[in-house]
């Protein structure tokens, strides 16, 4: 079969999210096992200008939703950066994983010169929906992926690459 | 034009190269400018059984260069694991940037369904081309170029997201 737009997108998401979902549950554990305050290990940074793992994991997860809301124009649920646990943080991935989902994959595929704009703080990015997904939103959602797994790791999380994988 | 198999690998790896090229030459001035041995930067780690940051821009490379020679049969250039500079390591990604460069797009496309054995230490895996850019070479490309932006980051160096992502 050839590529599509619907499997380079809401499987790779499923993939990562699923594994960095399981990536937070060990983290759980460990701060029981450690007696670490969740809170304190959901503001961990790399620097003091770099956002927190909380912040990873919410961006991780906005990435996937906006990557399939815009590539297939979907309205994407809308969540409050609210949470302070891991266990919050697990809730978030489990809401954008049921979103990105229930999408069918005929809405996704052919969506390959969609026009998608991406409003950053001062200006717009426009991209035809191919570009968007390969040269925007996978590189940005592997960022977040990849950082909150660094940041647990950074911490003593005793996790390899197939934990960030998803594989065994 | 449909999503190709060429689209979703030679201009990712490219675009992401080019930008991890641009992050060392800011740490060889930074590495300059604050009179930290290049060497020492070479071998930050953000844990001590994690791999050092020469080695994580080595397999992003490695990766590309792979994931490339994988899909389409071709031969892949043998580097040695010997840059102890960021300046080596930069030529690592010049050499990296023109073996995918000189690889024509009809090689690549079409590609979907071509058996991929990738070998690991104990075992190996087996994927049909797609699944293996897509689940496979992407993911792991993406761990390792984003890591080495972290341990920049991590220590010191002045990068945003936008060095990441190669754009202004």
């Amino acid at each position: 079969m050839p590529l599509s737009m619907y499997d380079a997108s809401v499987p790779v998401y499923t993939q990562m999210l699923g594994a960095l979902d399981r990536i937070l549950a060990k983290a759980e554990a460990h701060a029981e096992a450690r007696k670490i305050d969740q809170k304190v290990l959901a503001q961990v940074r790399l620097f003091p200008d770099m956002l927190p793992l909380a912040s990873q994991v919410r961006i991780a997860c906005d990435t996937a939703k906006l990557g399939v809301a815009r590539i297939t124009g979907l309205e994407a649920p809308k969540f409050e950066d609210t949470e302070q646990t891991l266990a919050e943080l697990r809730e978030r991935i489990a809401k954008t994983l049921a979103f990105i989902g229930g999408v069918p994959r005929d809405k996704v595929d052919g969506q390959e010169d969609r026009d998608v704009v991406v409003p950053l703080r001062d200006r717009k990015l426009e991209f035809k929906g191919k570009e968007f997904l390969l040269r925007w939103s996978l590189p940005n959602f592997f960022f977040h992926v990849t950082t909150a797994y660094g940041l647990l790791r950074h911490n003593g999380l005793e996790i390899g690459k197939s934990d960030y994988l998803g594989r065994n």
